[in-house]
């Protein structure tokens, strides 16, 4: 019901069937993991972006075997992460890709693709860069973005996801209203410098493979030792990524 | 002076020349930088060793245009590390290549090896797994190592390097005296859980490629867009990495 009426929004914009189902499928993924801010709130904000196109589609332009570039020729992030998950569980790397999406961006909830791919038995990192968001621990203007960074393995009982933001808020959290912007700099108190390097280092990892722009670096492995007990050694704590 | 005094005591234990220089310039540069837990007190830990065998040397067991698979063969992980370092200066990704090693342990400041290849015009991101120290934020005992992770990205005025331990303290610090056995839990405070997430998220990706014992996966790529203007934009502000 729900999906119906987040798709019906999408049409209106402009997208296709299978676009739409993408992007309501990862919007109602976020609501149910309680990640409001990657959520529907999104469809009120792609409905005030003057130069959206929903007919955009992503390209892969290269392709050899360790690698993989694509670009988003204006397409919605989502739909270029969709379109590198779908390439990646018809092709499985044989046994590591890297994969560098530019003109990617937003990018929503990184777990939920990593989730995907290691739904298909494959293991994923992924991190996006967006615009500044946060400062250095020390002060001054903001200077990277929340920069997340993903991680999906296959186990037993369903993937471990971490999806980890380098703020103490994201930015979609202050869209969504749950949380103020001056929530927006590195999490961690008094060891926020080791978010801020992350953040800074994924930033710049980004870039070298980018340029300009928002983009994604993924790097997908083939599980050479199968599902780990992890759910086992953690009995009667909450696993990351799980609801 | 102090290199000569390192050398002369790493080759009493049996370290040929070059393995000498190796761990004796990897032990002075983690002094020269504060990380004393990665330092020259981890001589006097390798002179308590009973196993420790001088003479073991890591072999590349399997090579692909994006991929590589190293072991450790019983030799330091150290010296692992500056293996593939040394093949990817030699023989640079094209454009990008994810490197596995097993049997790798123990791999001192991960920073020292992205920085190496940084200086070679690559972008490295390193991670590696350690015994458990770190319980989840809710309790329980140790699950996971610290699981660095650290990124090196050329940049004007030297790489930018990123190399955050997802402890409150490493297990070299608290080796040093420098850090309490109680810190070794996941940094962040009431952000805790982030840290855990990634450090359980490192742990799983590397144990999928190394099954039992302990690795390290790298992923190097070629820096497509040259050095960042990083250091004019944080003019004034600490830079992770530097001195």
């Amino acid at each position: 019901m729900r999906r119906d009426a987040a798709r019906s929004r999408l049409a209106a914009l402009g997208f296709g069937d299978a676009d739409a189902g993408v992007l309501a499928d990862h919007f109602l993924d976020a609501e149910r993991r309680g990640k409001r801010g990657h959520g529907l709130a999104r469809i009120d904000w792609l409905e005030t972006l003057p130069d959206l196109d929903p007919t955009a589609r992503p390209v892969r332009t290269a392709s050899s075997p360790g690698f993989d570039r694509w670009e988003g020729r204006g397409a919605l992030g989502y739909l270029t992460l969709a379109a590198i998950a779908d390439d990646l569980v018809r092709r499985p790397p044989q046994p590591a890709k890297v994969v560098v999406a530019r003109d990617c961006v937003p990018t929503g909830a990184l777990g939920y693709w990593v989730r995907r791919l290691a739904d298909a038995g494959l293991v994923a990192v992924l991190t996006a860069t967006s615009p500044a968001r946060l400062p250095h621990p020390d002060g001054g203007p903001a200077v990277v973005g929340t920069n997340p960074l993903a991680i999906g393995v296959p186990a037993d009982g369903g993937p471990v996801v971490a999806d980890v933001s380098m703020g103490r808020a994201t930015y979609g959290d202050v869209l969504a209203g749950v949380a103020t912007p001056d929530e927006l700099v590195p999490f961690g108190g008094e060891h926020a410098h080791k978010a801020f390097a992350l953040a800074l280092g994924l930033q710049l990892l980004v870039d070298s493979q980018v340029g300009d722009g928002h983009g994604a670096v993924l790097v997908a492995l083939r599980d050479e030792f199968g599902p780990s007990g992890v759910r086992e050694r953690l009995r009667g704590l909450r696993i990351p990524g799980d609801r």
